[in-house]
């Protein structure tokens, strides 16, 4: 089944090469950036400013090859790419919980965002905790994986 | 800019209906369900079963008209599609949390499932709490809203 999809906006953020942009959001809290959704859709952000949280679904268009089973940024091990948040994977989407600082018009200012700038936007979804909370979770395969630089030359 | 997406797999449901199907997961923790990954997908797959907590990206295939801000099955005031989980928004991609019960070569037995059987799969990706969970987040406009039965004929 094919399915097409159109970018509603574009996310602004500090990183402008893989290199600088942190493995993910919650390990640089602090980092801002802005979420530029497409005037047309103004509308549908209706209410939006009641959440602390959102998600946004983005297209990661600078991914390399598509390897399903690969290292990542956290370990050395290979992982499949379902089972990592590995920026190439089949369907190339990306998944993020930013904080929502504030909103002006069709602009929302966010912090705790790790994307590339420049990265198109495909969706935005309220982060709802009776929903998306899960304390209880497991950590799988990268509990205890301290933070650590990026190895060089690593997608 | 136009992105084109494959299904990589099936959702198996016991809802045939919308009215059937829970508004969300976390109302019917209970509710079991089968995620059938295309079997050369099953790489990426590799160490997926050492995740308690799964996100599913699906499209919502059977959903109606994109109406920018409307009624959601929660309460009867009108939001923005991108301020709740609506499944008549643009792109059409619905986002779940579920329970990874068990893993069968290309099968994962999941609960917690909402969507409609059938449902064209896009991503999987591991729910990991340190990325993921955020008790300290808004519930929002949806803050004190009661489980209640869809409305009738509400989309």
């Amino acid at each position: 089944m094919e399915i097409t999809l159109h970018s509603i906006g574009i996310i602004h953020t500090p990183f402008r090469t893989k290199e600088e942009s942190p493995i993910q959001g919650a390990f640089r809290p602090d980092a801002e950036g802005t979420v530029e959704v497409c005037a047309e859709y103004a509308p549908a952000l209706q209410d939006i400013e009641t959440f602390s949280h959102l998600y946004l679904i983005y297209r990661f268009d600078r991914a390399g090859e598509v390897i399903l089973s690969r290292p990542t940024f956290l370990d050395d091990e290979p992982h499949g790419v379902f089972a990592s948040r590995h920026p190439c994977r089949p369907n190339g989407l990306g998944l993020s919980v930013v904080r929502l600082l504030r909103r002006e018009g069709n602009i929302l200012h966010v912090a705790g965002i790790d994307v590339l700038d420049g990265t198109p936007l495909i969706d935005i979804k309220p982060y709802i905790p009776l929903f998306d909370c899960y304390p209880e979770a497991s950590a799988g395969w990268t509990a205890g994986k301290e933070l650590r630089q990026k190895p060089p030359g690593r997608e």
